[in-house]
């Protein structure tokens, strides 16, 4: 029963977990599995250090069983088996639009407010999804992350048929192309890690690397000069960016999923001249759990292949290292 | 009878007409007006000379009548009047994606094939839009300028309620933003020029300086603080582009209308965070026109008060000239 405390400086501390007793409206979590984010991964390096109050728990993938309910919390029961989309609405802003889960004034719970990395964790029910008996808790902490592959893959509008490129070949490239290619889509990851490549290869997807192959000619030979219908930025470095206005058709769609905490050189001409789209698009809406969660229970995405190791949460400081040292890496998960 | 020969840097011959036989599936037309457009300014000025066959008639912004028809034309009679739409689709390339508008292989008409700017033009029959009795020609030769206009307003999917910004006053600016309110949208208009801003106020439109007022609260001002569903960026400029996404509300839309012949740096972080979509629009389809014409029958838009000047063809020299001298000018004619 620990809790892994954050305390900045790529540090972390062991503490004796404490359950207290959730407030209104939330309910008490007895976390099984919490996944490492490269979120979590980004905070451990010292990102966003305004945004938390340290020492914190941090950890927002999680499978759980509801272990108490908070006054006023209807639909769920002691020993449900559940997992957590980790976003609390703040007061509506003029500017949201109706969109909630990108709300001026939403916090992300796990960086906001405290979070997973721990065996109870609090958390208000209306963040919560249930897990299907016969999903291993292993899976139901990867639905987090499936469930922005979900949202991504929604929101380009990825159609049976369709060529896509997904560039960058990490969790959650990974799990879009996978995703995308359940949609009926053909698939190409481009990505430059040889293990990353190796990995994809095993899974089914095709594979480029842009570093030893010119990634243009390749998306016209997969694609038969057709090019690409929609084209997943997930790599977060120039070169990505630079490389999918020339990988697109016509009002092909570009799907904005990494963060680029620098501006960008587009080339704009491009997307005058062939109606290129770029859709940006951010963590998930409750459609994508669902969606989520009835792929995860179908068993059709080899999603335990993507897991990497298990750690007991107690070694999660050896395992932040571990993912440091090696970016083959997929998806770690702590047992909490 | 002339016809205006381009000679390169910035210079002109005027030459007699010639009328020649239309080909097969061609229309001779008697020219009546020609607009100049921005295109036809950069010509001048020495952009894209490999797509110039010098000495070369420029212009695709035309009204005429029908002057005789080639082998085969059917549905068109001499004496109709017509405006052109001045794309000749080639090939189809299978990253075409069925958009003939911006296929691969496409010429366009007045660049790639000698223009508009004569007395006697021949172009394929398949270009045509027949132009109602009741519309002066000088308007008629503005549809094709109002149907990029129709174009983008579509692309941008813009509603009725919905509010508007547009980076850049100058002629599509202004149309867009005219077409815009015609679907019912509140329209701001963005642009630095004094007399352009002068006339967009007195076509009723809400103005802003950017160089003297705060961009981003005068949005928040104008939309109560909901900020622009869509945003135009029709100034072609690094400034416009780095506006145009922090104008936007959740899901807004950004219109690139705009031809930035270098990458610029875009604000990708925010089109993450907020899930913005950026759309690429170039030229018109058929129905564009038809929308364009359409409109201008209907006589909602002030299309009049857009011609800064009309001017015989033999004038064209000096017309150029001023048009580099007045940037806050509109529309100039060429009386065919």
């Amino acid at each position: 029963m620990n809790a892994l405390h954050f305390t900045g400086n790529q540090s972390f501390s062991i503490e004796p977990d404490v359950a207290t007793p959730p407030q209104p409206g939330e309910v008490q979590l007895r976390v099984a599995y919490c996944g490492v984010c490269g979120t979590d991964v980004h905070i451990y390096h010292g990102a966003m250090p305004q945004r938390l109050s340290l020492p914190q728990v941090i950890g927002h993938e999680v499978s759980a069983e509801i272990s108490a309910l908070g006054a006023g919390v209807t639909g769920w029961q002691i020993g449900d088996r559940v997992t957590v989309r980790p976003l609390q609405p703040g007061a509506e802003d003029p500017s949201d639009n109706g969109q909630p889960h990108i709300g001026k004034n939403l916090k992300f719970i796990g960086i906001d407010t405290p979070g997973g990395m721990q065996s109870h964790w609090n958390v208000p029910a209306h963040t919560l999804h249930r897990l299907p008996d016969t999903l291993p808790l292993t899976i139901g902490a990867m639905i987090e992350p499936l469930a922005v592959a979900c949202h991504d893959v929604r929101l380009g509008r990825v159609q049976a048929g369709e060529q896509v490129v997904v560039i960058g070949g990490g969790p959650i490239g990974m799990l879009i192309a996978l995703v995308a290619r359940h949609k009926g889509a053909q698939v190409l990851v481009s990505e430059v890690n040889a293990a990353r490549l190796e990995l994809a290869a095993t899974l089914g997807l095709a594979v480029v690397n842009p570093t030893t192959a010119d990634l243009v000619a390749e998306v016209e030979r997969f694609t038969a000069g057709a090019m690409a219908d929609v084209v997943f930025e997930v790599s977060g470095v120039a070169a990505g960016v630079a490389a999918m206005t020339q990988l697109a058709r016509a009002r092909g769609r570009l799907v904005m999923v990494a963060i680029h905490a620098e501006p960008r050189a587009v080339d704009l001409f491009r997307v005058f001249w062939r109606e290129l789209q770029l859709i940006g698009v951010r963590v998930y809406e409750p459609q994508d759990f669902e969606e989520a969660i009835a792929l995860a229970e179908s068993g059709t995405l080899p999603l335990e292949d993507l897991i990497t190791q298990i750690a007991p949460l107690a070694e999660a400081p050896a395992v932040f290292e571990a993912i440091d040292k090696n970016p083959a890496g997929m998806k770690y998960l702590l047992e909490c």
